[in-house]
């Protein structure tokens, strides 16, 4: 955690300190080990960042000062980290590894992702109580509390390959830079995309001839990064290092 | 795991069937469930792949045909995918971390790793089990399996940072594309390096400015991914797509 990140509704209006207890009140005390009139980095949600003066350690809560009129040190007059206005399709992988992956992708700062059901991809994974609104949003909010960002991705999960490619996904790809990382293509992966982008990334195993012969159909282009198999964390993070 | 990786010991001088047990045995039964007759993926270390004829499978073993001689369908005749002549350097990360990262940079396809001891690194680490070479070797393997490529990248541990900056490093950099990734610095991380490279990335923390003027002294250049904190099992992948 390199940020203690703040709903909106938890700001004060008054200018009086904040509190805080549960996850980020243990943060505090164990990870940082702060003392009373420490500042602290502190992100609002889809809002500024800034610095926090922490004026209270209780034994379950802190108090927190955010208002510059008060301490000028403080207060929340920083832009977060750059979005790309960035697209990534991405078969559903296996829940254990998506909420690593999915706290991943929010550090590394792209506007949306899609969660897609393929042929391969094992139908009882969405039945994973890890894929809860709450799971899920919980594991955006540690990869912006890593990152030290607060713009959270879009995420949506699509269970449903063919109405997702014919009827969702042809709008999506219009006027963008559309590719699918598929090992069987001879199109070499570009680099450094500039604008808009969206990129697909099948399930380990790939997507089907079928379904890469839909995701082409919508405008994506079938590329590859080669003819080494990855696995999916470590493919997902490659390929933006390499697009980005 | 997509390659029987075989040991050129285990290899038969006299064309006769070869015996496997254990992983590699469950993995065919339990994961490919593949029956007799069936091709099988295989390659030597640090030399070909090819394909292998399941001749039988028992109950604690499996016997596979590479004898082109008596089946020309098997064989080992093609080329492991390319190795980057490339050097990470990588501030020892937390043993757990370690094991999954250090398969997934096999998988990647680099010459050679430098675990490095850093101030910011719990010197606790270095006590791991999972640092024992027979552990590391594993983790190279698993990579090796699940890229489907047969060429170990040599693996180094350095347990003091200062003789390893000073003595070792400047030999290595020499005629080298040398990076160092340093958020403080203003110049961004190049793409697509073509030729050597090294490139060495810092613990969770960073390196101390002392270490990057060390680094420095030895040929590094210090360049910036950006502001935001990505933690190193996603910034290792990140990076290298990047310069890729």
């Amino acid at each position: 955690m390199n940020l203690l990140l703040l709903h909106p509704d938890e700001l004060s209006t008054d200018g009086s300190p904040l509190r805080l207890e549960g996850r980020r009140f243990d943060h505090v005390r164990q990870v940082l080990r702060s003392a009373p009139g420490d500042l602290l980095r502190v992100g609002v949600l889809g809002g500024k960042l800034g610095q926090g003066r922490l004026i209270t350690l209780g034994d379950d809560f802190l108090d927190l000062l955010l208002d510059p009129s008060r301490d000028p040190a403080t207060g929340l007059d920083q832009e977060s980290p750059l979005v790309l206005p960035w697209t990534l399709i991405l078969a559903l992988p296996r829940p254990k590894v998506l909420r690593r992956l999915i706290s991943a992708i929010a550090t590394l700062g792209i506007a949306r992702i899609y969660l897609l059901h393929t042929y391969k991809v094992d139908k009882a994974y969405w039945q994973s109580p890890l894929l809860s609104k709450e799971s899920l949003h919980q594991a955006l909010l540690l990869g912006l509390e890593q990152a030290g960002a607060t713009r959270l991705p879009e995420l949506h999960l699509r269970n449903r390959f063919k109405p997702f490619a014919e009827d969702e996904l042809p709008g999506l790809a219009a006027d963008t830079t559309a590719l699918v990382l598929h090992p069987g293509s001879s199109t070499p992966c570009p680099r450094a995309v500039e604008g808009p982008l969206i990129v697909a990334i099948g399930p380990e195993g790939g997507f089907l001839p079928y379904e890469i012969g839909k995701l082409e159909e919508a405008g994506l282009e079938a590329v590859s990064l080669g003819e080494r198999i990855l696995r999916v964390e470590t493919v997902v993070p490659w390929a933006l290092g390499r697009l980005m």
